[in-house]
């Protein structure tokens, strides 16, 4: 079945969809209604149920799967859901909530070998150990959270895809740049945003914990890594300067990180960190667009505007 | 015996000085010499020794103690020391380097005392215990210490005395002020500048250790406060309430706080460091100025430069 | 009877209120209808009025009170009042519009004793002469205007009574550094924000008159402190200390001030203003939250939500 | 007689010049130099007096002139007057001061017939009373005052030069665009700089006023528009709308306008204040420079070095 | 008859106006309608069609032309336009798309003629050349284009007026200031923004193109006089000076010009060309403004609102 | 023979240097000097030949090469050689001026052969053949030019080495990120510099040329591809899209790039031409440092410091 952001205007539509965010309103003749953003693997839609009352509302709340009837529709510019009919899933439905949510393309077991295998690589026997010890205590989240509540990776497994996009990076950089400490990089990059498993409320529909709030995933991880340092009794530079790696990564104070990049290492942690981030929000609204045209504008990439050549029709995609 | 720097151009001098800072030059016609900066309480003077030998580079370096005999003479509008003679200061002379530093006015067992009673005066066991314990652990190096390197308070104890002064304000406020909670602002107080015993190397010629470059004094602290806390075994809101006061001082990202202040009282923290700085570097540059006149420009109040007024003279003095 | 603002959703109301706000508007299928905001002391309430021909909106304009009765509803997560009756108030109702205002928690009279005690602790006459002068000349105004139009002590005698607060903070802070002068520091926080008065309209919904457009408060004032000592046939250095403790407070070029401060004792002015009027704005955001929780944002705040910790439940309220 | 300026390394010196500035200074082996500027009113130039006495650092001071011989050398790329005599110049030698200093290419009773030609044309009368009587109250010094102390307009007359090309300048844009009000911007050019006469502490070698430094230029004159109209018993917006763009005329804050133009004709007035001041500073540097070549930079115009074409050999001069 | 914009609320209304936007829109019943925003040459405003189906949205789309009748009434402070009848015109109504644009008060022969005479002026043969060359080739767009899609000369013809405007004005200030090059100054005008007819898709509705997306009118423009001068066989300096005056005429990199202006009349440039397009948008809001009231805010202009004061009444208008 | 950055103080040096800049002094007493800053591959070091004639200052300019013996001393912390003879250079000594500059790790026909395979690997045709054709035609100047006048690569051939460098990080991220056009990647890193060879004026010791300074290398490139594509009868949206990548190479308006940019593959290689410069740069001042220090700072780099961990010693070096 075609994902619900690819249907056309007139298109036909039934089956289950998750609700992603349920809102009541009122016509100015004081007629409540609810506002639904549906939601599948591909992305979201929105509908009206018109007339509904306080039971609806009850029933048709954020987080919960419902089956529809009905056909997509434009309204100003945009695809929208006319709903002929609604109603929730039962449990003899057979659905889960993990088909409708956007996960990373590589399955969660692949992700933890590959993270396995560079930390075998790690020749410090101090950097590994801290590395592994950190890995082993949040690993579960680490691989199911987004890498962000939004503008990149933010999908089920986001965290760990984005983190293995950048140390495949940091491997070709490690070969053409010699000088470059190939455990200091490795070690910065898999623990550089692991911080957000506290600073996040979950895997879906993230928000803020308070921690995150007053703190921030960069302080929580410094200190995480050093009482991880106390706990296993390790001593030495190493645990400063992954420290640094993780305090420095955002680049300046103007960007949450109260010390910039001191180390080598660092500084190019940030430029990796930087590049997949900015590669994954342009690959998605590039997706989205013809050859020939102009992508919506990205917030994230100061408002900007990306087009899409027309020589990609023949040789890209 | 008055101060070095409230001496006159004619004036006689001799008496023991502390070398501040030696530094070697050569003549354009090849003849070696050193500048020499002398310090006593009152701050400093400069001077060079003609002909200075590689013996005398020795001799008279940073830190040492010297005898000299010369008079005071006025160099393009600055006071420098004509030296006649000058000699090391042998034990037999009996004079210790603490007598030319500049100290806290405040003794450091009557500023121990004070801070004891502010910790006394807090209701809430947990913070109340939390401080007791870093300032025990801390205590030798936090009644010795600058608050800065540079800028104000940059004197033996001067941190301690930065912190009771911060008190004696966030004492008058909360009267003022009854939504102010007394604890927590007590306590971030205390805190908040802690971090300056691991990041600055010592009491005298501070300078910075490899993780006050690397983490800063902010992270620093934040760590000690959730180490103390497990050490203690408590738990609680209130732990990342004092993080969080610590985290956020500076106010804003660009000035070195992650995270800005979410908290009342660490709003009103900020401000009572900022007004309690300021008003040392004002006072330092006004009492070195007559009424009627403007003082030098002070880089670290945006190079300004401050009136003093004439009324001074009868009233304030 | 509970103010308006404190009441829940169901809650039935019969009670006078204050038009703050009236606005015409026309459903989609060209009916017209009144939206009007009722304010008491306790803040405001939105209500729809249907159906409302040209004389309602006559009837019910801003500025004008009415005996409503009705109830409170809920609409997208905001309290709204549900119009079931609606009549203007008659002078035989006997209910004035003061009954309506926010006001500052203390009476007139009171905050003229105190300001009256101040002016009499100065010690410079001339300083002392131009202040009492220029209260006299503003002294109904200064007593009843707001403030500011928004942000901070909007309110009737909002002006004098944040005057008074910055005094008490000043009479602590020249105890504690009595390098300040008290006349200076005194005389400036009183005539600071007195050219409001000319600034803005009134004491009740004020907005800019055209000198407050094209001066601004701060320029209207030092023009007054000249003229003022022209009449008083006063001269000296006074004057212009005066002129620029109002033209520099507040702080910096980009910010109003053309001068930033030259005078310690305008530097100091130019923090305690800062900080009753943060305090001020912070209170009342917390006020209206509950422990545990954040805030709303605060535009004038860096748009930053402040949260209240659920310690403050035992120990503050 | 060439001026200074013009002189080549080479060129033989002997005759009258300006002590511009004179700093005395000390040889490495401790004997007393003085290094001298001369002025003329093409420019200046440095030379040193070696074995310079006590006697000498007084009969060479500032402001005073001299009979000197010797020749031009060229050290470090800049020319330099070696001396080969110096003597103070005496009445008999019947030099006065204003010979030396640059000043501006029209008399002052030309321009002083121009401006009141300006005024004469206004129609407004109100306007035309006001300006007229501010400008006879400060006509001596408007006259003499410079228009600035650095960057451009800093000679004798630059403030009324500068006036002129202004109101040069308005005269063909009234024309251009006749919505213009022209009374309203020539009253506001030929006021918007006059407070620098009570800014500058005189017409040569100008300081600035302890008024200049607490206040400005700007709030000085606003003042003087209120007294002034006071005085006149004139009522009405004309005087408002003439404090306005004195006030705005730098327009924005942060380089000293409270409020930024909001007249029509005070942003006008910035413009032409503007244009004709870089033109002057542009002029000096350009006129310095071969065609073919590059100016010195000029930090007034953010630091910026200006290619003068070849093609103005033929063209321009 | 008068223009739309010039009607009052009660004003019957019967005549032909051009279509300039129209968008569907769906009551919260669900029942469709057209929003149509009409335009005449004084400007435009708005209707609502009830009951709008398919059909109505195919026949009022934007650029056509149509008979309405109805009246104005005033919605929220705005006048709109209540529709009783409206039909599309036909060939038979003999109207034409140019009777309701905005066009510059100035015939294009007449501004060509005036162009002409400006070039015939240039002495220096190569300028004069290149520029006649490009104007040639240009030509047709260049007296038909706006100088801007928006913010100021936004209507037909508006490039070629903008840029006589300015031509006028750097006649009188080569006049004033005679170290100005006259042929650099006027090609520079002439060429500034020539580019926009490539930027921009065409007079009336314009949009940007694809190169005026990825390059913009300045690059295009400085590749313009470069394959110019090569057709031509031009070399010289001349040529770089007039790429350079149009790289830089945006003043600043931040603004679009990657570099600085480096030539006087690079500078001069700049400003008048940001002083027609401030008179021009000024102009615009302050003629829709009645005496002693402020206009509406001006983004383009800080988003400032001006004042026009009442003694224009009697003199301006 | 070690490089004479490499040596010592004491050290005895007897050899052949090239002068890289020569510039008079005068002693305070009268005597001229001629301060040399002579340079080998290693980098530079300053000396002082005293008692320097006219004849001297003749024999011993700037990219002269000379025989020195002599010996290193430290001076105020730096090291510099004091000289005991110097005489030039003859052609019968048999030295050239190459031996003495610091040049690309790669021989030029080495960097040559890579980049043809990289053009090879192009599947456009288009983009391939202009590509080919401006590699061609500055084919001498690009293997030569460094890549800047400081900062970065700046040294002989450093062009060519960077843009190889970053061609290799491209190659490893299209491989990784497949939806990246290879092509137009592989291009504009070839061009996105190339016009340097007209903005500097020679490959060793550039300066600006005129074209360099009005224009900059950007817009010169722009036009040469114009060109280009009009030489070689090439239409289509290729010559843009290549255009564009050079045009936004710098990322923002304010790093002189007057569009953002707006493909995907101009992001990229905005991120890339970064990464291999900072890497040069951090490499450049990392390699002079010890393990366990702190580099010097580095201006381009907003003046940061680097540390270098210990742990560096046993596993990098």
């Amino acid at each position: 079945m075609k994902g619900i952001t690819f249907l056309k205007a007139g298109d036909p539509v039934e089956q289950y969809l998750l609700i992603k965010q349920s809102t009541k309103g009122v016509t100015t003749t004081g007629k409540p209604f609810l506002t639904l953003i549906f939601q599948d693997r591909s992305g979201d839609i929105e509908a009206k149920l018109w007339d509904a009352g306080d039971e609806d509302e009850k029933k048709y709340q954020a987080q919960s799967i419902v089956k529809v009837a009905g056909e997509i529709h434009n309204y100003r510019g945009k695809n929208q859901l006319r709903l002929r009919q609604i109603r929730p899933a039962t449990p003899a439905d057979g659905v889960s909530i993990g088909e409708f949510l956007e996960t990373a393309p590589v399955p969660k077991e692949e992700m933890m070998d590959q993270l396995t295998q560079y930390i075998f690589e790690m020749k410090n026997p101090t950097i590994q150990r801290l590395t592994r010890h950190l890995v082993k205590k949040h690993q579960k989240e680490f691989l199911e959270f987004p890498a962000a509540t939004k503008n990149h990776h933010e999908f089920v497994s986001g965290l760990a895809f984005h983190v293995l996009s950048m140390l495949h990076i940091a491997k070709s950089l490690t070969a053409l740049y010699p000088s470059l400490n190939k455990d200091l990089l490795y070690a910065g990059i898999i623990l550089h945003d692991m911080g957000k498993v506290e600073e996040l409320s979950g895997a879906v529909s993230a928000s803020y914990t308070l921690e995150g709030n007053l703190l921030g995933h960069i302080s929580l991880m410094v200190n995480e890594i050093g009482q991880a340092a106390k706990e296993l009794e390790i001593e030495g530079e190493e645990v400063l300067m992954l420290q640094h790696m993780v305090l420095s990564h955002h680049g300046k104070a103007e960007w949450g990180s109260p010390k910039p990049p001191m180390l080598r290492e660092a500084e190019i942690l940030h430029y990796i960190d930087n590049l997949d981030a900015k590669m994954n929000m342009m690959d998605r609204v590039i997706n989205r667009t013809k050859p020939g045209e102009f992508t919506e504008r990205v917030f994230a990439l100061e408002n900007r505007s990306f087009y899409k050549p027309q020589m990609y029709e023949e040789e890209n995609e």
